[in-house]
């Protein structure tokens, strides 16, 4: 049983992430008391390395880690790299009224989830894998499930929001979801589990 | 056909480089005029997916990058990471003489040459490996081939240093060679070409 340590605080991505890896991964949270990782990559794919690579040397095993994003193609990309970083310290109700004003008028609301999960391992493994979900910025702030900038966010194929959705839906064709997905037949592919 | 460029102004690297990569893929050297890759890494594998994200964001095309060291037991793996660094300025020859000069009466004169090499593209995808070739410190520096510390490096099953063997015998068996080969064996395996 190969155990790969997620390098995130957040236990409930950690479980769901169990659901994902295949039965000869054994997914375990980060131990108690170790430094977070400085974030200052100019992409998500960057972060995502930084984290996994700056884990990986402290724990000492396989560790993996993501780092993801909402892109709004009428803001040039924008939040992007900056989702968590925008309005620091603000909650994401503010951020997401501040998101739907600059929106304000605009006829064009495509917009994607971005996430990158990467591989580390103390053996000198990197592999890093890309999942995207398309969808288009709500009118208004909907649902209160999800987190982030979930309750403004309609994948394509649906009419409500992440915040609507439900944890079960979205992690079945989330950004997250595909990207570990991927991750984890790479890492099948290449006979490290 | 596949173009990757190969993160290195070493035309001799770039020929090499050919002569490892599959058929289905055409290796470039840098395009003329780029901004060096600044090198901060604390491991190679840092540094040379440092090097290979820079120049993949520059080019915007898939590119592979190495970084490689000699690492001496003696010396609890110095120079490693610092084996360009290590005396920046003087040359190679005055670099092994120091080296030489720390391991007089040293008995245990076990070193191994590691390479990391990563592949990074446009859509996301990193993929690293790694190659070493074992060996031990020759009493004094021999022969002219190669570059760096090849003169004081006898690998094992071997009588001659690098500096001497020349670069068939150490292209056949280096820890560049060896890390590239199993490098584009795992593209192979993501049907990555």
């Amino acid at each position: 049983m190969l155990e790969i340590i997620f390098a995130t605080k957040n236990l409930h991505k950690v479980e769901e992430l169990k659901k994902i890896a295949p039965k000869s991964v054994e997914i375990a949270g980060l131990p108690e008391g170790i430094a977070i990782a400085p974030e200052y990559g100019e992409t998500f794919l960057e972060n995502a390395i930084g984290k996994a690579m700056w884990y990986m040397k402290i724990v000492k095993k396989p560790v993996v880690a993501d780092d993801s994003g909402l892109e709004i193609d009428a803001l040039k990309g924008f939040p992007g790299v900056f989702s968590s970083r925008f309005m620091e310290g603000e909650d994401y109700k503010k951020k997401m009224e501040k998101i739907l004003k600059m929106l304000e008028n605009e006829e064009n609301r495509r917009a994607r989830f971005v996430c990158y999960a990467v591989y580390a391992s103390p053996d000198g493994i990197v592999v890093s894998a890309k999942g995207t979900v398309e969808g288009k910025i709500s009118q208004n702030i909907r649902g209160s499930k999800g987190f982030g900038y979930d309750p403004i966010f309609i994948p394509d194929g649906y009419e409500k929001t992440f915040g609507e959705l439900g944890e079960d839906i979205k992690n079945s064709i989330s950004h997250r979801y595909k990207a570990f997905e991927n991750l984890f037949k790479m890492l099948k592919n290449l006979d490290i589990f």
